[in-house]
């Protein structure tokens, strides 16, 4: 049994991702139900409450820290094994307060996914030392958008080019898993767009043989 | 006399973009100083404060308001033609502070970059949502990672592909200027990480070109 939890409040993406656009959160005697993608995998957004997916929810901090705690206190999760939540970029509110709400349970740890240019390293290795500060264990690194292999001539291009090492080098200096590295396959944007499994459209694909490595 | 302030205060680019990492703030009787790209462009972000470039700046809302304010009103930006500011993605704290601390000048208007994928887009919808809700002026929307050319075979490839018809489309359908279009090219990313201009280092590429349209 998964809970997915999605607590980027001003830009949730889940609904749209799992296929779920449109769906609403229905109140029971128990609290909110989250919205289910399979019977062992429910799913709470800030996208499900929206009449609209185009509308802005233009909340600063302590709204958004509210409703983080109403999802972890309000909604009929039921029995999980995993609870798994998805944040925006950064080190600010969401992050603090969802790392502070579970405090008194045990948190396995994060997966930190960047892309291989050093801008974007740069913002993981805050996030990093975030986790370090809040004592939060680093289950590992994914590499993401890694390199792009022509659909024509077969020639691989690095379209984020690993300039100061990738993901692999920062691992290495900070002492950090490199869980694995998903190549730039156009078709998982498709998928994502569309609400499909990219895992399940793409069977074959390098990139479905990346998200497998890393699952494993 | 152009000013780049970088409100971005948890992930802040902009010095390692601008070739000026490692620059300190200083502080005169006037106020902090700007650190200087060229004589008539200064810079102010979060990173001029930071003993390290990975330093995490973990701060919920009210204090990065703070800095924010501080930055408008205890930084001797002298007499400047333009103040530029650059914002993380989102509808928080950092976009409903600018636009209420600059409520009293005039604010010449938005400019909102997506990429082509409906995810993309989806919050980029919320964010022109938010413009109007705030009356604050949308100048219009660029397109960044919009295609790429394989440099060997020249084939171009929809890396992001878009699903829904791209910044084009919702541009007709919201009624907002579409400003350009930028290619997907691995120098522009080379360029950043280095803090050199890519303007200057490609003069005649397509993204150039491209860049070139839309600041005019």
């Amino acid at each position: 049994q998964v809970a997915l939890l999605d607590i980027d409040i001003c830009g949730p993406s889940i609904p749209k991702i799992m296929g779920l656009e449109g769906e609403q959160v229905h109140q029971s005697g128990s609290g909110w139900s989250p919205v289910y993608v399979e019977e062992n995998l429910g799913v709470m957004s800030v996208g499900f409450l929206l009449s609209s997916p185009d509308d802005a929810v233009i909340w600063r901090g302590p709204k958004k820290n509210g409703l983080i705690k109403q999802f972890l206190r309000d909604v009929d999760w039921g029995e999980v094994d995993y609870l798994i939540v998805d944040t925006p970029p950064g080190t600010s509110d969401e992050h603090l307060s969802i790392v502070q709400y579970l405090s008194a349970t045990h948190i396995d740890g994060a997966v930190i996914v960047t892309t291989p240019q050093e801008i974007s390293l740069q913002d993981v290795r805050k996030e990093i030392n975030f986790c370090h500060k809040v004592k939060l264990p680093i289950i590992g690194v994914v590499e993401n958008m890694s390199g792009f292999v022509c659909p024509k001539c077969k020639k691989e291009s690095q379209i984020f080019p690993p300039t100061t090492g990738g993901a692999e080098k920062m691992c290495q200096n900070l002492n950090v898993s490199l869980l694995g590295k998903v190549p730039l396959d156009p078709q998982i944007g498709r998928s994502c767009d569309r609400g499909q499994s990219f895992l399940s459209e793409a069977p074959d694909s390098p990139a479905t043989l990346s998200y497998r490595n890393i699952i494993q």
